[in-house]
């Protein structure tokens, strides 16, 4: 049977024309690139024209980007360089953020005054809600630019501008936003994470952003690569292919995400016509290709796994919690009655998704509800 | 100009055979592992296989191993593991561990009694040097089992011995020494980092050992992967490739060390018939691929940029610390004569190497030489 992935929001499958680059470089590019020799010297080229073209894609300094082997290990870099510094600081953020943040916040709010910003049924906190949080020892906020479970967009130029007038770092996790909307880094933001496998780009690739006066630390310690803010042998193949990656997003941007806003939208109408009772997860403005949807009177568990047997892929929440068959920590932040998260599921789609494949994905969901009647 | 690459103790380059393998794994093992759905499913399958194949080949257990995307991690996270129980505790280490380790230490001597053993100019410290060293307030012992830049081996199975008897964690770093000499874990060994791109395996991937009662932490926070080890969505493609790396190796382990062994000792015996007052640094006893060489009255930066226009690529210490054009300080610290260190060259053997190349490498340093002269 033909698989249809629209799990997308998970990892995503490479391109063909991401591959082919992909495996040539790991064919040609295999020094290190802290090696003087010519092997050496064409990784290190490689590195540094990677870094030059992310910050191009980015409209930032090749100087303000740093690669890392995984966002995880990016976003807990960015948020330990502040909060190390500051070890009572009171830290702004919300209650629907990704596992890599929350629990690097949780474990520090038994030390710390941490405010997690109740979002409600929007799915995104206001620059109102982050500027009422913000205290007098507030040493830092931070929020993702888009929900990775509704794909709600948080409006980070605004938050931004409070964090810059009000002097305080800001570090904003765009894994989910990166490739579905465009990605403009505004002035306030001082630290942005972005990853490469949600982009159709080999695993074991991510990137922070940070711009002066935000000071990345180390949370390792060794070698002297990416200026110090990341000791051990670079990733060379997976950072350029990350560069090739964007790249491709960025010279087809608007097609991309019509693209992909075409199939969400495309799917999300055809459901909610013949499903009644279907509920759309997240009421804030989202990003094109997120449909996290509750199915009344339905097991979320048991439908994935009836999707699953006819071939199509989805999920009832962030990969990284979801071996832990809970509820969806974020649904269920956002204030929806159990019985609604516990019916919820999210599809994502992916460059690679075509509109036959959401036709397709329709009828048998459609179909799987009707035999269950 | 055909290359000669005499630098695999920086990286190597991938065989052809575990380059098929590594791209077919891309291709198809795109999922995510903590994914519920079929393509999360092959996923995972492929990391438990990986595991299990991985703790085959060193016969430990495969809830013993942990995949990580980085050595240098790997090694951080062994060591702080014990670091963080123990604030005030000693530590037993040598002077001529990685930087991975080095760093850590030598950042936790300021806040703690760190022992640096002088190893001397044999290259590693006796099992002597360490039951010498270790006090009543002894938390841990730290040392590479094989030197990275001179190859000599340290008697890991002795030290495991004394370090069992006393009840203290043993953590080995073994990077230099997989795929170089057979690599079996005594007793007493309570952790042990291993790295694939030392092993002609793609970068992105290092491995953990770790033995009850011996409890690895997390350094990050996030996600349950890897039993809470290590978050962040695995790089299962790169990972199973390395358990493929290291079958390979084990399924031709003897003749595969006799190679490299084959190489260097062919390639040092002429040198040292051609080239009088040539030195080999480390007179302890080695692996098979490394030769350490001081070169009498030269200048290693030059002649390193010399080999290299002739096509050879060697380098003159670590490429963690390349970068730096810095003496070695593994040699210094082994306390030779700045002028032996500053002529040092490494020149590490792979499995890719060939004997034909041994001879063209020899004939072009003696010309080399001989034109200096």
């Amino acid at each position: 049977m033909k698989r249809i992935y629209l799990d997308n929001n998970a990892t995503t499958p490479l391109t063909p024309e991401i591959f082919e680059y992909y495996i040539s470089l790991t064919q040609t590019i295999y020094g290190n690139p802290s090696s003087v020799h010519h092997e050496g010297r064409d990784a290190k080229a490689c590195l540094v024209e990677a870094r030059k073209r992310v910050a191009h894609c980015l409209d930032v300094l090749p100087t303000e980007v740093f690669f890392f082997p995984s966002a995880t290990e990016a976003l807990n870099t960015a948020l330990y360089s502040v909060l190390k510094k500051n070890p009572k600081g009171h830290v702004v953020t919300t209650n629907v953020e990704h596992v890599a943040v929350f629990e690097v916040l949780e474990s520090e709010s038994r030390l710390r005054p941490v405010t997690f910003i109740a979002v409600g049924e929007t799915g995104a906190p206001t620059p109102k809600d982050i500027e009422e949080a913000i205290r007098e020892d507030t040493c830092l906020v931070t929020c993702m630019s888009v929900n990775n479970e509704t794909g709600v967009i948080t409006d980070i130029e605004a938050i931004g501008a409070i964090c810059a007038r009000k002097g305080i770092p800001f570090i904003v996790d765009a894994v989910a936003h990166l490739g579905k909307a465009p990605l403009h880094i505004p002035k306030g933001v001082s630290c942005l994470v972005i990853s490469g496998h949600k982009i159709h780009v080999p695993k074991g690739c991510a990137a922070v952003v940070s711009k002066a006066p935000f000071k990345l630390s180390s949370l390792l310690l060794g070698g002297h690569q990416e200026w110090s803010k990341r000791p051990g042998t670079e990733n060379v193949p997976a950072y350029a292919t990350f560069a090739k990656g964007l790249e491709i997003f960025k010279t087809h941007e608007d097609d991309s995400i019509h693209h992909l806003q075409s199939l969400r939208d495309r799917f999300e109408k055809a459901l909610l016509s013949h499903i009644p009772g279907l509920l759309v997860n997240g009421s804030g403005e989202r990003v094109s290709n997120v449909s996290n949807l509750s199915f009344p009177d339905l097991d979320a568990e048991t439908f994935l796994m009836q999707l699953d047997m006819q071939g199509i892929a989805a999920s009832h929440g962030s990969a990284c919690s979801s071996g832990s068959l809970e509820p969806s920590r974020i649904l269920t932040n956002m204030g929806y009655p159990r019985k609604r998260v516990l019916s919820a599921i999210r599809f994502s789609f992916g460059r690679q998704n075509t509109l036959e494949e959401v036709d397709e994905a329709v009828l048998k969901i459609v179909q799987i509800l009707k035999t269950q009647r």
